[in-house]
This record gives structure tokens, sequence and C-alpha cells, in this order.
């Protein structure tokens, strides 16, 4: 977490930024690592702060929590949420870096909202309380080719078994933002303080505009987080989409089977729908459908998709 | 390993240009992965390959081996090496690509050895059937403060209980052959015809002298790798080291708790003891000694050193 500073550096103003909302505060820090957002929160000015974290990590943290001052603010407790002893039946503010790729794979937000039932107080905040997930396709012909066709000729040999498998596996990469050749659409948000564990699991409508005449290959995803404030000028967000700097989440990229042929002013309408695995609750299946239909009057050109994602 | 091309054009080459060498010859593949050397050796004219691996990989590479029509030439079994029944007593050839990081970290030579001294007729062929270690000095000083000095000031907080976890666990990356500031040593040279299990734990010396005036920050080490061969122009011999091009086995850096400020002409003298892990066997601890002496007559530049590192 540490040298993702787009990500740290959120943290930090969105703590330091609403030092009023932490003062004198009871503070849970789930899934603490090293301990930088129990740190953040102690220097804001919070009373107490939790940090609790299944990892031996926890042990050096203790370590760095001791050298820097804060022993008596700060209380480590390694364990699972659902089982440690807590010193407090309620806290006032839940933090938590809890995002995985895709904002749910491998994600902590079972965990933040199992916390946030148990401890939260009523009217209690949540750092960051608001997450979405973003779409659009880009141009990716080459880097398809690369990726995909590719197992077509290994040294000589056909390796194109390969290829579903691939293909099925969404690529966490870095996407370069002039690919993009469409619109932005919010799949949907995520209010952390009412969102609930069944809800993580969603199907949901997208519907993109082209911005100009180009192929798309894949659809990409990515997410935007929001933290609580009280006044605009204290509000932090930060995107982890490819309009903005580099996160260590990166975008994940969805190939199509098809390559859709786009038209400036087009639409592409699909819905993209996410559940846990049945079988490892922090892997994800992920099912697209897309329907592209031509806008000009004889225009045969109409596609039409569907595929399934396994993120493991 | 596919699309590491130096790893799998070596292969290739060796046993390509050995074709005579493999011709109705029976070969083991130990570990196979999706079987791309055994349809080299298949492709050069033995007359039955066994493919042995433990990982569900092996379903996708019995595919891949049909559908380039070895089927009735190459035997795939799933299992341990250890446990599997092999359908012959001895076999002429092993084929294997074994190698770690450092060589031996998390290697599967242990297994090649298993299968040379249960399988392989007398005079049968290891490919490949030398490996040696390589170390230099580089001069790394920007790097060391990016990761070394990084953790005394994070985000405004002291976090160098991290510096002594960090200096124990050596980087594998990129060293820029220009960094390199003394000749190159071999340290070792393992024969897989002959090593036993127990000489893949060594301590053994080492003398570098500097190639230029510079300081040195690190140790790092490389492996070369050579194939057997009956006829000199059919040799085939990789390196991965610094002066060489990129391999997915980069290089290994040890940084010194020193900084060597090294003329010229002058010697550091030391060892570099390596063993298994006692609780987990694929991991290394290694050990490394330096003695510099600077040579000017009234030069009181001495340094002397000894740290404990970690490959996990």
């Amino acid at each position: 977490m540490l040298k993702d500073t787009v990500r740290t550096l959120s943290y930090r103003n969105a703590i330091m930024k609403n030092r009023h909302l932490f003062k004198d505060k009871i503070v849970l820090d789930v899934g603490c690592g090293t301990g930088i957002l129990s740190m953040f929160a102690a220097r804001a000015g919070a009373k107490h702060v939790i940090a609790v974290d299944m990892s031996n990590i926890i042990e050096m943290a203790q370590q760095i929590v001791d050298i820097n001052g804060f022993s008596d603010k700060i209380t480590l407790l390694r364990g699972k949420l659902e089982d440690v002893e807590m010193p407090y039946d309620k806290v006032d503010i839940i933090i938590s870096e809890w995002m995985g790729y895709f904002l749910l794979y491998e994600s902590m937000l079972d965990t933040v909202l199992v916390a946030r039932d148990r401890y939260l107080k009523p009217g209690g905040l949540i750092f960051p309380d608001k997450a979405n997930i973003q779409v659009a396709l880009i141009e990716d012909g080459s880097y398809k080719d690369e990726k995909i066709f590719y197992w077509e000729d290994v040294y000589g040999f056909d390796y194109s078994p390969f290829i579903p498998l691939v293909m099925t596996q969404p690529l966490i990469e870095t996407v370069e933002n002039k690919t993009v050749v469409t619109n932005h659409f919010k799949l949907i948000e995520f209010d952390l303080n009412t969102v609930t564990i069944d809800e993580l699991a969603f199907h949901k409508p997208f519907k993109l505009t082209a911005t100009r005449d180009d192929l798309a290959h894949a659809l990409v995803a990515w997410f935007d987080i929001e933290f609580p404030y009280d006044q605009p000028q204290n509000k932090v967000v930060f995107s982890t989409g490819p309009h903005v700097n580099y996160t260590h989440w990166q975008q994940t990229i969805f190939y199509l089977d098809q390559v859709l042929d786009l038209k400036k002013g087009e639409t592409i309408e699909g819905s993209l729908a996410s559940r846990p695995n049945e079988h490892n609750n922090r892997e994800l299946d992920i099912e697209l459908e897309w329907d592209f239909r031509a806008s000009g009057d004889h225009d045969s050109r109409q596609q039409r998709g569907k595929f399934n994602y396994f993120l493991r």
C-alpha cells in the first residue's frame, strides 16, 4: 500500500483534511497492515485507534507504532475481526483499505461490512464510504494479438487450447487513455453506509457511446473511491481509471470474442454481472453481454455477444 | 517458460542441434509444464517421451500434445516423479527446466537428481547438465537509497524497523551491466551427472577485482547453463547475467550493510554459503562474508563484513 502514493496520499488527505471529524473519536482500522492509516488517524487527533489484522505484519506494525510514539493511542490486535476481543462496544469511525482488483476481487469489503454492522455507532463514519465501478470500451488490437493469437504458433507448435483459457481471464494491466473509444459509464455505486454483503453480487446494464470511429476489442473496468466529508472543500476522491495517474490496481480488461466496428455516436448496450465464485468467495465469476447495432439506415452491422470470465 | 525466449530457444537449440543424440531414444521430461520440451524432443526424433508434472497444467499439455500429433510419441503422467508409474525401467535422456531464482531457489533440481538416480541409464544424458553461479559487485547507491532509506520517512512516519527486514531479502531485479564494478567470479559449478542433493548446500570463497574506481553497494549473483553435446559446434550455453539479454530469472542482489570504496585493481575476498532452510527446503538461507583491504601502502581503508539473507 505504502508505495502506491495515489492510494496512500488520498487516505492521508481524507483523514487530515477532516481532522475535526476524527478529534477525540474512537476509530477502528480494519486490515491495518503496517498501521499507516491508524497513525494518520492518531495524528488527526483520534482518542484511540483499534487496529486489526490477521497477518503477522502486525508485529512489525507494533514496532512502528511504538517508535513513532503512538503506543498509548493505537491498540493493535492480531486475528480475524470476527474473533478479536474489542476493547469498545462501539466505535465512531471505521477506516479501511479493503479494495481489490476490479474493486471486489480478493477484497476485504465483507469484513468491513461485518465491522460496520457489529461496531459502528449510529451515524458513525466509514473512510472511504463510496465506491463505484466504471466501464468503457477500448481499441486494443495489437495487444489482443499479442495476448491471444500468440498461442496459435508457439515455437512452431499449435497452443490454441490456451486461447479459451486466456480469454476467460480478465487482464490486470494499465490501459493507455488514448485507447478508450467510448464515454465512461458508471455501472454500479456502493454506499458503504448501507450496502449489504448480498448486494456485492450484481447484474447491471450499461450503455456506451463511441467517441470516434474505431474498432473496439475489449471492455475496460476500474473503480472510483470517495471519502466522507462535512464541507465540500474537504471532499477527497480518487479514481483508478485510465484517464488518471497509475495505481497498483491498474485496470481490468475483458476481451470480447468479437471486434466491434464503431462509428462516432453509435451506442453499445449491454450488461455486466459479477458474483463471488461458489467455491471461493474471494474469486469472482463475471458475465458480460453486449448488443451493438450500427446507426446507419442501410447499415447491417449488428453484433451481439456474451462471454463468461473468471477472476481467479 | 514459453515467453522467455532466451530460455526456450536455448532448450530448442540444444535439442535440435543435437538431434542425433535424441534419435530413437527414450526421454524423460521432469516437470513438463505445457509439454514444450517434450515436443522438441519428439520433433528431434525421440522414440518415446515420458513427461511428468504434478500440476493440472498437464491436462492442457495433453490437449496440446494431441493437436500437434504427438499422442503416440509423448506420454503425459500427472503426479510426483517419485510416485508415478513409469513405463520404462530406464531412460536414455532426461530433459528438465528446473532452475529457480539464484539457480536454486524453489528449484526442481532435487527432483531431477532423483530421476537421474532412479531412471537414467549409465552414460545417459541430462539436458542441461552444467550450471554455475557467478558473482560480481555493483555500484547501486541510488537504488539502495530508494529501497532501503525509503523506510526512514514514510509519509512522515519512521518505518525504519523495515530496514533490517528489507536488507535480509535479496532482490530479484535486472541489474544494468554498467553498474558492475568488478570482474565476474564463478562461485560454484554443478555437474548434474554427478552432483548429489547434499552438495546443493555449499560454502564457497570468491575473489573479485575492481575494474574501475567506484563504490560498491551490493553483490549480484546469476547463473549460467550448459547443455550436453558431442561436437563443439553443437554446444549450447546461456547466461542469466547482467551482461546479456533479459531472462525472467533476472539477477539476485544482496545489499551489503557497508559501502566499499574501491580503486581499480583492488581485490575483495569473501565467501558465500547457501543452504536450504530447515523448515522449508525450497527456501534458502544465505550467508555472505567479505574482506576488503585497500592496496595503497598508507591506505587504512579496510572493511570486513558479514550478513545473512533469506530467499523466501
